[in-house]
């Protein structure tokens, strides 16, 4: 056992560090060195100032290239789900309406349809590639949210599923009580009835230790900001923190609404007013970006991404990875869009995938290269992290480790 | 040696089929087989109509699922290159003006000093992953385009470190020879004496077998129209055949000097107007989109597809892999772009980085799925192929073939 007396449990060399340790620019270490111990950093700087040879210092050493960052962390995923809607992506490219579509069995409630005819182990096996395409180009902490189950069963099954996907991968999955979603057929014409009823199914979904965070869709096509008011109660009485789909398609005041229950986030955003920005910054709530969606629904509303700045609210990049708008297995892929489309610099896009990320999250131990922190990091490929935001497409991952182990 | 009267080296079955082989549709086939002799197709239909057992058809039997298509064809990349521009590309998106950038030595001109600067082994070396990318995501035919050289050791260098990544990797490279590209420095002020200089380099390389097409970028930041003619001119007397980077940015007419040279295709071609439309029609030259370019550049001047729909003029896609307007590893990811962007339907997506990729490149053994037609295929793991254009990032492919050998 005398190996366990050495300082490290590992040792990364040869690489440069993107710390993100500084609130602005990368945090940058050329020729630098990270050593883990016990799942957490002990040593982040030049590598000329390790305190000794590495042999002597860990017993697994790793000589890579490259730039080493934080791993990355996906704020809001609707990953799991079973089937696909690539047939209502192509009908909509052959010009047919949402009508056309909505009769031939498109749109969200065919998703839920096949989620509540899926049981555990055939949605566990289909949103499984899913996760580890993430993981594969780099997130090692994602949210997982329900929402297309939309009943108590159906429901505590995503959340299950969500569970196990983390367990099996050796990632962190956060999972998010989304039931206040959509409105279930059985529901129709009821909305007031059903939030009364996805109300009442927390409290034994979060017993069972399967909720860490609640949200709902505050939306003209969705729910008012009443009865989203209702579930952040009931999340509030339960101890559970908040986010919301906010401002996406309209300014319903969502951003405000998430900012006065100190909620984690608001996410998407494009519509939010400066009063809602001013509220977010306020609570502390973080701006979730998501270019994906924006891509696939050709969106022109940007977000406010100048007051975001203005006012200090910390931006994140997610995938929003679901069937319907936001096909996105890469979170490097979403990087490129909120370079794309929204103008986001790489270092602002990196920062929104990592440290805002994991704040988003409600996390304090990811997302910068710090001692201290989850020794959750990825070596990539790459002569300057901002060909993280530049490449479409490729394969530009060394490994990336989850606590210090190899995760892929 | 009984093993070689079977009827087939290999034989694929499991898997739905779309061969594409008629003008429109996927050319389905539910439970379909695939069955290869001396790297060409020698069957292709239900698995039921097949003429005995798989083991007494084929030595190498394999079993698969989901989808088959045609391998996908890029008909347009500069990926030999050394450097990135990813720097530049942060940037931009800093808010650096373009003579800030140019002045901080990028742009184009960066990447012919880095392509001057490396040897040819450090050439291969570079452009290797990108091929590597590529084909990994489904291409096992592919152009590469000389013009990051452009002096006739540097274009000739390109030209042989593309023919050697076709050599290494088991794919089908063609070379296009591109040194109007733009004006090296040299030649500053005296675009013309660059043209005959050119001009005079390209039978030598020809001569040495590097060179399969000539290719100019015609638009007023570049070429004329009377200097690409000059070079077009060239190319036919040796009996080599062209295309044109055509109205990219504005309307020369380049679609049509590149039709009344019977080009392989005009590329871009977002300003082509009708008359040109209808020369390429009359010529058979393909127009190839570019989608990557369009999105990095944030263009919002559509090509005219309902003109090419109307006059039959096939439309590729391809990647234009290159690292300053369009850093795209994946023909699947240009897909997905081009249906985003250019409201292409998957199918029509999926025909141009096959069928009419192929065509582009002046190629009629590839592209589909018929009896005689090269074994080049794809397997992948999806539902229906029009996943291929809906998902962003993650990894659909099962395995990629080349002349019936895996390669991927
Ligand atoms: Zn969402
Ligand atoms: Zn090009």
């Amino acid at each position: 056992m005398s190996a366990s007396t050495l300082p490290f449990d590992g040792l990364l060399i040869g690489s440069s560090l993107a710390t993100l340790a500084e609130p602005t620019g990368y945090g940058e270490i050329t020729d630098g060195a990270l050593a883990w111990k016990d799942g957490v950093l002990a040593y982040v700087g030049p590598r000329a100032d390790l305190p000794g040879s590495p042999e002597t210092l860990a017993r697994e050493v790793i000589e890579a290239s490259g730039w080493v960052t934080p791993a990355l962390v996906d704020a809001h995923t609707h990953l799991v789900f079973a089937g696909d809607r690539a047939r209502e992506f192509e009908m909509r490219l052959q010009g047919a309406t949402y009508e056309e579509i909505a009769r031939a069995g498109g749109g969200i409630l065919s998703t839920v349809r096949a989620v509540r005819d899926a049981d555990e182990d055939a949605l566990f096996e289909q949103s499984l590639p899913r996760a580890q395409a993430l993981l594969r180009d780099g997130v090692t902490t994602l949210e997982i949210k329900s929402g297309y189950g939309l009943d108590f069963e159906s429901e505590r099954r995503m959340l299950r599923v969500a569970r196990k996907l983390g367990q099996t991968l050796g990632i962190t999955v956060r999972t998010t009580y989304l039931a206040a979603h959509a409105l279930p057929p059985e529901f129709k014409g009821n909305a007031d009835g059903y939030v009364e009823a996805l109300c009442a199914w927390l409290p034994d979904l979060h017993a069972e230790g399967l909720v860490d965070a609640v949200d709902a869709f505050c939306e003209s096509i969705a729910f008012t900001p009443t009865q989203t008011r209702r579930v952040f109660e009931t999340a509030r009485a339960l101890g559970l923190p908040v986010k919301l789909h906010a401002d996406q398609l309209s300014d319903l005041g969502g951003a405000g609404l998430s900012a006065e229950f100190e909620g984690l986030s608001a996410d998407h955003v494009e519509h939010t007013n400066e009063a809602g920005v001013r509220a977010m910054a306020a609570s502390g709530t973080v701006a979730v970006l998501l270019p994906g969606a924006f891509h696939v629904l050709r969106d022109t509303k940007l977000p406010p991404l100048d007051l975001f700045r203005a006012h200090g609210v910390p931006m994140a990049v997610a995938t929003d990875c679901n069937p319907g708008t936001s096909p996105l297995l890469s979170l490097r892929q979403a990087m490129q869009l909120a370079c794309t489309h929204f103008r986001l610099t790489p270092e602002e896009a990196l920062r929104g995938a990592t440290t805002h990320g994991a704040r988003a999250l409600g996390f304090h131990d990811r997302g910068q290269l710090r001692v201290g922190m989850r020794a959750d990091f990825v070596v990539w490929h790459v002569r300057h992290p901002a060909e993280l935001c530049y490449w479409l497409g490729g394969d530009l991952v060394h490994s990336v480790h989850a606590g210090g182990v190899r995760a892929a």
